[in-house]
């Protein structure tokens, strides 16, 4: 399946270069401009800029004139238009279209399945598009009723009713997001390793020998103890130990008890003698 | 539940800007800035600019010199770090994190359930953060391990392997449209009205019209109909025609037997009187 970027009269250069990053940093690669503002933009000094290392998407990048040179080769094109118009294809959030799409019914609800009845995917699904691209309007005037027209969907991401003023990059950026994700995502490199959980033996281990430590201290009155330590055990459950951080807690019980204990002979030769 | 996004060290005073107008589609407006390059950075003319009206964001900010300032009435620390570390709070993506910090079981994974075991919220489900922050490095340097190891969480955003250099603010842009769709989304205005379907009478019914008009101006040959008529029966099933659809499509085939009909008296004057 091929994944196509079109932006219709971009008007900014740095919306331009912010697009190509956006697109690459989800993986896509196949942008292409009709009829720009600047003829030139795909050089353009801001372009580069913004662009921050993604220039291979501008040098691949095509510049056509008519939206009808863009669209070769795809299939299935979705417009986005966060303008209402009372004609022209069904308004769909990105999400739940991608997922209708893609014909992943496990994970679709019923207003996705309802998606998918209503743009024709139903008795299709097995059929996925070869190609699906992206349309974009200008900054200043959204996409052109005929454009819209002619699209399969009219993509709206779910802004504030109150303040829909999404920058075109940042859209472009959302839409990137959402079709890879749907497209199955790239894994998240793990930065840490995946904490192991110490067992309720370890946990009840440690928290024996901190009660030892804690009447060591003077902290715990073992003739009353209330509800001390199934207070700890609860905050050390929720805590979710590991085996490394049960080695800790002990080493702390076991430095509280040493500490405790030669306070009987405070003043003591012994005293001074334990800390070195 | 509260939202905060803390900028940490920003040095571009159009990344401000922009986060300002991304928070702000999303439906956010808590936004602190931790000791920004600029101390004007609020005012400044590309900061504005870039923030595309959403001024009242601008407005509230604060600017504070540490962290620690900016975190009051926080409870939940989700650091954004695309550089691994080898020690810290455990890697998420956003997506599955937020459905895990939620609670929304149902539409958990397997593996985000392991998630929701390893930041430790499985026993704590029903106790939802008071105060979300999100926490954003500078452009140049991201976070600093102290301030990532105070963290409940690292959030990464899943990038292509081979280029992950995202924007702060698309990387601003995302969380913030994750976290708004998990918190259960804006609704999406449909433009167009939902499209009815004809019911599979109406669609036999058009059929019927079509053949007879089909034969009248001479494509159908009724002693040797093929699969034509089942083949225009799959094509209108996969495109789920819509009543008004119907009633167009009937009036093309009432329009094809009205001017076949006259085609036997060519030339006679009903031919013109046909078409006034």
């Amino acid at each position: 399946m091929k994944t196509r970027f079109v932006l219709i009269n971009p008007s900014h250069a740095g919306n331009v270069g912010a697009t190509a990053r956006a697109m690459k940093v989800m993986g896509f690669g196949d942008l292409v401009l009709v009829a720009p503002r600047w003829a030139n933009v795909l050089r353009r000094e801001e372009t580069i800029q913004r662009a921050s290392g993604a220039l291979d998407v501008l040098t691949n990048a095509r510049i056509v004139a008519t939206l009808d040179e863009a669209l070769d080769g795809m299939t299935h094109l979705c417009a986005t238009a966060m303008t209402p118009r009372d004609f022209g294809p069904p308004t769909r959030a990105p999400r739940e279209h991608f997922a209708a799409l893609l014909g992943k019914p496990d994970s679709l609800s019923k207003n996705e399945l309802l998606t998918q009845a209503s743009v024709g995917l139903e008795a299709n699904s097995a059929s996925k598009p070869e190609g699906v691209a992206f349309l974009f309007g200008s900054e200043r005037f959204g996409m052109q009723n005929e454009d819209v027209y002619r699209c399969h969907v009219a993509l709206c991401i779910p802004t504030d009713p109150g303040f829909g003023s999404l920058n075109l990059a940042a859209a472009v950026q959302l839409i990137a997001y959402d079709w890879r994700q749907a497209l199955g995502g790239f894994a998240v490199r793990p930065a840490t390793p995946e904490p192991q959980q110490a067992d309720a033996a370890a946990v009840a281990g440690m928290l024996a020998h901190w009660e030892q430590a804690l009447a060591d201290i003077g902290f715990l009155d073992p003739a009353s103890p209330k509800k001390l330590m199934p207070r700890l055990n609860q905050l050390f459950n929720r805590a979710g130990l590991s085996p490394e951080e049960i080695h800790i807690l002990r080493g702390i019980a076991k430095a509280m008890s040493q500490q405790a204990r030669p306070v009987v002979e405070k003043g003591s030769p012994a005293d001074t003698a334990a800390r070195p």
